[in-house]
Parts: C-alpha cells; structure tokens; sequence
C-alpha cells in the first residue's frame, strides 16, 4: 500500500543545542517514492544511517537560539507481506543469526529476565511460538487500559505487568519484555499509522519466527497493514523520535498518515488463521 | 604486553540444549597470537562473529544430556596506548558516529535517564569531559563496598548508586550510567584481567572522548593495561559470558592470565597527569 | 488446642549492642499456661509490651562482646473458633474500627496502591469478600513458586506478584497487598507451626472480615489450626523476629512445635464450605 | 503562638461512597479554641479518635450521588518549645519507649533498610545524632530541587535520594528514611503552613531526640513554629488528607493559615546553635 505521511514539529532552543530526529521512514526496499525534510533558519542537517536496522537519524546543529521548524513529508510505499503457514513457527536458536540475539537480551524498559516465571506460567504450555506471542497480545489487550497520562518516560514493562494501564510504548514494551521471557526474539518498532486516532507516531512490536520479523500491536488501535515504519530497535531508548542535547524543548508535534490509493483492506490478526504479517 | 590466556567451563545439560558463550578474546588488531576451544564429546561449535562491536561468540549445540567441559586458551597481545593530552578531551555530539549514539542511551542496567540530577549535582561542575569520568570513577570507589554476593543479576546502576555494594559488574554500571547521563558515550566491557586476586572475568567501562574509547575501572583491582578485552556492549546484558538455554547448569568456571613476556609496568591513572588508556 | 513451643538463638556480639526480639506468643485471653525466657550470662532483659497489637517484645541489652544465648519455652492453649457463616462475609468501611484502617493503607512490603489495577481485574468480578480472599489465596498458591532463597529482606509484593517466587513471608505479603487493593484490611502474623517441616518460624495473613481477623496461608505448608500467634503487624517490617543493633549476628535458630494433648483434627479451607477460622 | 486555620474541600460522588478525612488540627494539650466542621446536604458525620498518635480523622458516608462540599475552620494554639541544650542529644534504643520503634522500621515510602550505607556513607561520621539530622536537612534542602508535579502518588524516598527533585511530601519522606537507617527514630507530620505560600498542606518531620519529638523541614518553605500540625504517622499512607472510597474525585481544596495574635518570630535552625523545636 502507498501513503502519504508527514510530521512538523515545532522547538524552542534557548541556546546552540543538538537534535538528533528519527522520523524518516525506514527505506529497506527502496520503498520511499518521494521525500523532503526542511527546517527553518540555516541549521545543519546531518544525515546518520548507520544503525544495523537501518534506522534513518537526522543530526540536526542548532546554530542560535530560537524557534526551529522541522518537517518531513514522504510518499511510502510500504511493502508487508501475509504469510500463512505459522503453524509451522520456529523461534529456533540454532537457526538464528547473532545479530538476532541481541533482541533476546533484557533491555532499559522490557527486563525479560524479570518476566521469566509470569510468562512461563501464564504462556509457557502454548507449544507454538506464534500462538504463544498471539496469546501475550491478546493478554495484553485484554488486561492493560489504554490510559493516556498513566505512565511516563520512566516506566517500563515490570510496571506494566502490574499497574496495568499505559500507551501504545508501554503496550509494545509488554509485549517485548513477555516474548524475550520466552526465547522470542522481539524489538520495538515506531512507525506512522494509517486510521490511528488521533494521529500520532504509534509504537507497535515485531517477534522473530522461523527467520522473519512479524508485527503485532496489543492495542489494536490501528490496522497492521498501514504502518510506514520509521524505527525498529531494542525498546523505546533505541527508537525516540527526538533527542534533545542543550536546553531546548518541544512545542508540538503534528503528525499525519494518509492513503495515497483506493482501496485498503485492514489487516488483524484471527486467531482462527495461522496467518502474520512482515514487513520487507 | 602479550598474555597467555584460558578459561575452563564445566557444564551439566539435563537435556539437548544450547549455550552462546563470549569468552574468545577480540581480534580487532590481529592480535590474537595463538588460540584453541575446545569441547567434549562430538557437540556442535559455530562461530558467530557479526556484531558491530566484534565479540567473537560461540553457539554450542548440545545434543543430549551429560557433562560438557569447555576449554578456551589463547595468546592475545593486548595493543593499547596512552595518550596523553587529555586536557582537550571532547564529548562533542556534533562529531559523534551514529555507531556511538547507542552508548547514551539508557539500558536495562544503566538507567542514565534517572540518574540525570544526581550526575549534573555532584560532576556537572567540572567541566573537562575526562575529569568528569575520572572524578566519577573515585566517587565509586569511594562510596562503593566491593563486596561478593552483595549483589545479582537483577542488580542495576539505579540501586547500586544508593545501595553502595557490589562486585566489578555494579561498579562498572554505575559507571556507564553516570557518564551517559552527563552526554558522555559509556560502554561495557568484559576481560580477562591479569594481576586480578583471584583469578575470574572482570568487569570495567570504557568512555568515549575525542574519538577514543577509554578504559576506566572503579574497582581499582588490576592494572589497566594488564586486561585482554573479550567483549563491550551496553551493559552485562549485552556482554555474558554465557547465555543457556535448556535446562542446563553451571558447575566450575576457572579463568588465568600469565604474563607472557618479561616486565610490566603497570598503568593506573594519576589524577595529576592528563593521561588515559585505550585500546586499539 | 495445647502446644509446646520453643525457640533456641544463637548470636555472636562484637560489642555491647541491642537486640530486640519478638518471639513471646501472644498473650490476648490468657492462653499462655507456662512460660519461661532466659539468657546466658548477666545481660538486661526488659519486656516491652506496648503495641496495640499486644506483641510482647523484649529488649536485651547486651553488656559485652560474646556469645548470646536465648532460649524461649511456652506451653500455650491457642484458642480459635471455626465460623461458617462467611457467605455473609463483609468489609465495610462503614462499620470499621479506626485501628483497622491502618491495615486498609500500603506499607513497605505491600504496596497495595501500585496492585489495585491488577487485584481487580484478577478478583474485581468476585462480589463476596470471602470468597475473594480465598481466592487471592488459590492464586498465590498456583502461580507463586516456594523457593528457598530465591528472596531476601527487601523482597515486596510487587516484586512476588511479578517473579512468582519466595518463601511463606513473600507469600503473606503478596495475599496482604491484594486484599488491602480490594479494600479488605490485611496484616502479617509470625506464628509457631505445628506440623510445618522443617520446623522454623512461619508467616501467614489475617484478612479482617466482619469484624473478625480471620487466618490464611497460601502456602498451605502447614494445618491452619496449628498456630500459636507470635505477633501482628503492617508486614514483616513490624513483625521481625529479633532487630539487631550494633556490631552482631546470629548463629543459629531452632524453634520446635508440639502438640501437647493427644488429637489433633488438621483445619484447611474448603472452596466448598463457608468456613473460615479466626485466634481469639 | 495561635493561628485561625481553615480548609474547604469540594468532592463529586458518582455513587454512595466513604470518604475518610484526616483535616482536623490535633489538640494533644487542648490547643484547639474553636473549631467547627460543616457539609453540605445530609451526610454522615463520625469522629474517629483512635491511633495511638491522636490523629483526628472523620467518617463521612456519601449517601448518593452528587457534590459533596466540607468545610473545617479552628483557632488553634500551637504550643511549641525551642529546647537548647541538643549537644547531648541522644537516640538511645535503650531508653526508648515501644511506641516509639514502629518509627525505625522501613515504611512504604521510606525505605530505610535500602538506604543504610548511604546515610552511613554520607552522615555516620558525624557524632551527635541532632547534628545528623541537620545535616541530613541541609543535604536534602541543597541537592534536591522543589519541582511541582515532578513526582507523584508512588514515589518514595528511595526515588527521591536519586531523582533529586520532588515536593514536600518527597522531602519528608527523605529525611525520615535516612534518619531511620541511622537508628534515629523519624515519623511524618502534615501539617497547615503559615507563611507558606502558595497556601495548601504541607508535610515536614519530626525525629526522636532524648525523649521528645523534634520538628524539621528540608523544604525551609516555611517557618517552622508557624505549623499547626495535623497528623503524624510514618509515611504520607498514615496522614493522607483524605482517603476516597468509591467513585468519588476531588475537584477542589483551598487551605489557609493566619496568624491570629499580633507579632511573630519566624524560627528556623541555625547551624551555630544547639536550638531545636518541639511541639507538645
């Protein structure tokens, strides 16, 4: 499917200060089809493309301080496949790459190593892997509120397990944090969604089965199918959208996701289908 | 210097299963002179060499159950310098490699986002980058008890800093949280340490000034330049020695580190000399 | 019914230093038939009897550096009524004793404001408060795994309820917690256990329902109806078996229960039956 | 010195429901002049008198739906005393009276035993206990910044030692936890504030010196014979303002504190006097 996205945002430097933005949409398969990024006053734009997953950063040089106007605008084609056979779903070690592991290992806000017992317990005798991250999405579903203001900047998949309320990061975290507990390689992926309500950057998370990357979203806030991905990394401290260095602060953030075709058919999951959904 | 090197590890798997072990020295500089890995029995070895940071990892497919001993040995010539000049020491995020920008970011051990005031209350007055880190080093090992079994897995950087003990792992965590936390890239970093009481893998951190990772060690337990570097990563997560899977159990770990040539004169800093260490 | 019980401690002094210990049963209805506490060597032995609770604590003042030996033997008739009429059961705030409502508020082992979301999703749906206790109990029961020294004295409620490890204190204070999130008063009590193996000083939970402080124990390690109550209190913070101050330790710890006449009938909750049983 | 308090507190219910309020000033040493206590429309009134430290809450039983206005207003004498002889002030266990220990056990926002090498680190060297409390006083007021909304209903002493920002409550909880892992007895206190502004609750501690209960306040927002106190407890879970159950929010709390007679002495501590203050 093809869309449209865009981000503006809108900061206050009181001083010569950094960013560094993560809002590109990833280009794994050449699947930007046009592009342009533009900031106010003559600041330097650095492009950073190092990352192994391909995360698109921007060092942005903030000369004086002022107001800075930042905006990204792309036309995506992203490129999902569906693919049926998960009864068949391997998270096999033997088979995994070692760039793979790094996802199994506990992080800032998914402390798998924490998590061991519950999911053990709770998800331990599904057999098949990809029941097993169907059946975390659907307790995380089922069991967290999705409560704007709930939780902050600190908080992290141990508080979730319990406090049961958040946002699509906490929701995303859960579900990493609950996967790794079980062998599942699993990552956070920010990216634009098509028909989220309001319009945001949302956060959803990918589990690592029999050599692909499959997206799942415990809110269910939006179709799986009309996601631009932006960042895929460890957990929400690989993937910010901005890092602020100096003292320089956020106005606001308008974001927008926008079909650029006739016809789309949303995508969830049916726990009657062995099907998934990966992103190329 | 050159150092004969080795590590015994004596496993117990009570059914087909896997270990991921680091424990081979880096090769950056060719300076693994002589080395051999061994295992009993006919289980599988295969070398997984891909992260970014160079750890040289081994899978080991265990196919049934039964006594595995694991035998590491190695003649490494550790290439470091001191450079000396340290009064210009720079963190400057303007000339930063994107490869870098991972290291300031908060991990499941180095929670440097809830240490932010603390690190500016007691270090953000000094204003050379590396006074910063060697004045965090000395306010570790002052306030710190090292003190075995004080701590466990679970331990992190955010109750090492009020609980004040640990062993070199907490040392070195806290030590990458606080650096992090002022804008100074932090990494850790696993070794065989020569001159260590007794004998095990040791635990330190490096910070990244003026392009170059430097080795810092609050701990104070060896000379700086007597380690031979096996792995560096975010934190412990990033950098066991070994990660089981199965039901599998450690039994005996036996580590050593001889001098393999004449003299050494051994390197620790002296906080009136702008002098540090790295690695090549 | 009429036990014999004992407790034997052993401690070591560096200097002159304090303990104090709560290890007396409770003396509420004059259950207490014979007693006797003695101390090796010339130390100070002062009853404190002060708490509301009437836990009979005893302060030592230990005169010099040595070995410390307390031995405690009581033959105590513990005196508890089986009610069955706890499909009536209510905890109604507006019937309730202001001495209650300490036990309604979180403390250092339960915070029972960070389970509320949990406790009610998990237990919300259950309408008797009765029947909400026990089944707070079942679920411990299931899900937490008895492990010995898989905890330690900084172990809480929101660590247990995630980590599903501990010993019988790590359960009280996770069936504490949950009831406290429902709105049910709960307190800890240290108690004598007869037939509980190895014999040690055990912890259970009172839930205070209709105007009684009825018992659970969702270890279900030993018969309800074989306590003799030590002590009460918020958590272990208020119930600790002896508090050292100074430079000491402790050796060794032998406490035994016996029964003192001849038939012993074993009290367990049947999810069958409204009964539950209460110490006068 | 006597001062006119008042505090009006507008609820909305949405059901019947309890509220259980905690506003009115103590009158340990009939203190209390006048004082009246009003609600709006025909709900349930009851004293409650009963903890041990004399706390006067107050039951009101909602009995439907709708706005709930309560109003307080007293003229209260705050008798107070500046003692002057603290060089020999001492925290004894041997002298000290069973109600007092409760204040050194860890509570749920102070968590003393997770702070011991910290405050022994920081304050152990320094031999008179008052003299420790004023410092522990001096250190928070300097490394800890007052910072509205920076916190919230969970956070604790242990948060705050290393966040280093917070609101009076924070500050209190602070000072009492380390004060309690020095084995100097520390209890919370809320209180009405005259001189504080803006004008609302405010929160300070008192520690146990010689057999009288010391007042400090490491906010110095206020002048510290200028309180007429409330409520003691160990942590803000025993001296909440209100405590709501059922579906009822607060919508709004005006506090006010004049001074009703013609001069005042601000008093706080000076670092060069052995002067402290104690309300009886």
């Amino acid at each position: 499917m093809t869309f449209e996205v865009s981000a503006d945002l809108d900061y206050t430097a009181m001083e010569p200060s950094t960013i560094v933005l993560n809002i590109h949409s990833l280009n794994n398969t050449r699947n930007v089809l046009e592009e342009s990024f533009a900031v106010n006053a003559a600041h330097t734009l650095e492009p950073l493309n190092s990352y192994p997953e391909g995360n698109r950063l921007f060092r942005i040089a903030i000369q004086q301080a002022g107001a800075i106007q930042l905006s990204y605008h792309a036309v995506v084609r992203n490129s999902y496949r569906i693919l049926n056979d998960l009864m068949h779903a391997e998270a096999s070690l033997a088979a995994m790459d070692t760039s793979v592991f790094t996802y199994l290992h506990p992080s800032r806000y998914c402390q798998s190593d924490k998590l061991f017992r519950f999911a053990n317990h709770q998800f331990g005798k599904i057999d098949n892997p990809f029941s097993q991250v169907l059946a975390i999405t659907e307790w995380i579903h089922r069991n967290v509120e999705y409560l704007s203001g709930s939780t902050n900047a600190e908080t992290s998949a141990y508080d979730t397990v319990t406090q049961q309320a958040g946002v699509c990061r906490d929701f995303a975290h859960l579900g990493i944090a609950l996967c790794r507990a079980l062998t599942i390689p699993a990552r956070y992926c920010s990216v634009y969604a098509y028909q989220l309500v309001p319009q945001d950057f949302h956060a959803c998370f990918e589990a690592y089965l029999s050599g692909n990357w499959f997206v799942f979203d415990a809110t269910k806030l939006a179709p799986l199918n009309g996601f631009v991905k932006v960042a895929v990394g460890r957990d929400a401290a690989d993937t910010a959208i901005a890092n602020l260095f100096g003292n320089i602060y956020g106005n606001s953030l308008i974001v927008n996701s926008k079909l650029a075709e006739e016809n789309f058919e949303p995508f969830y999951y049916d726990a009657n289908k062995w099907e998934a959904i990966t992103y190329d």
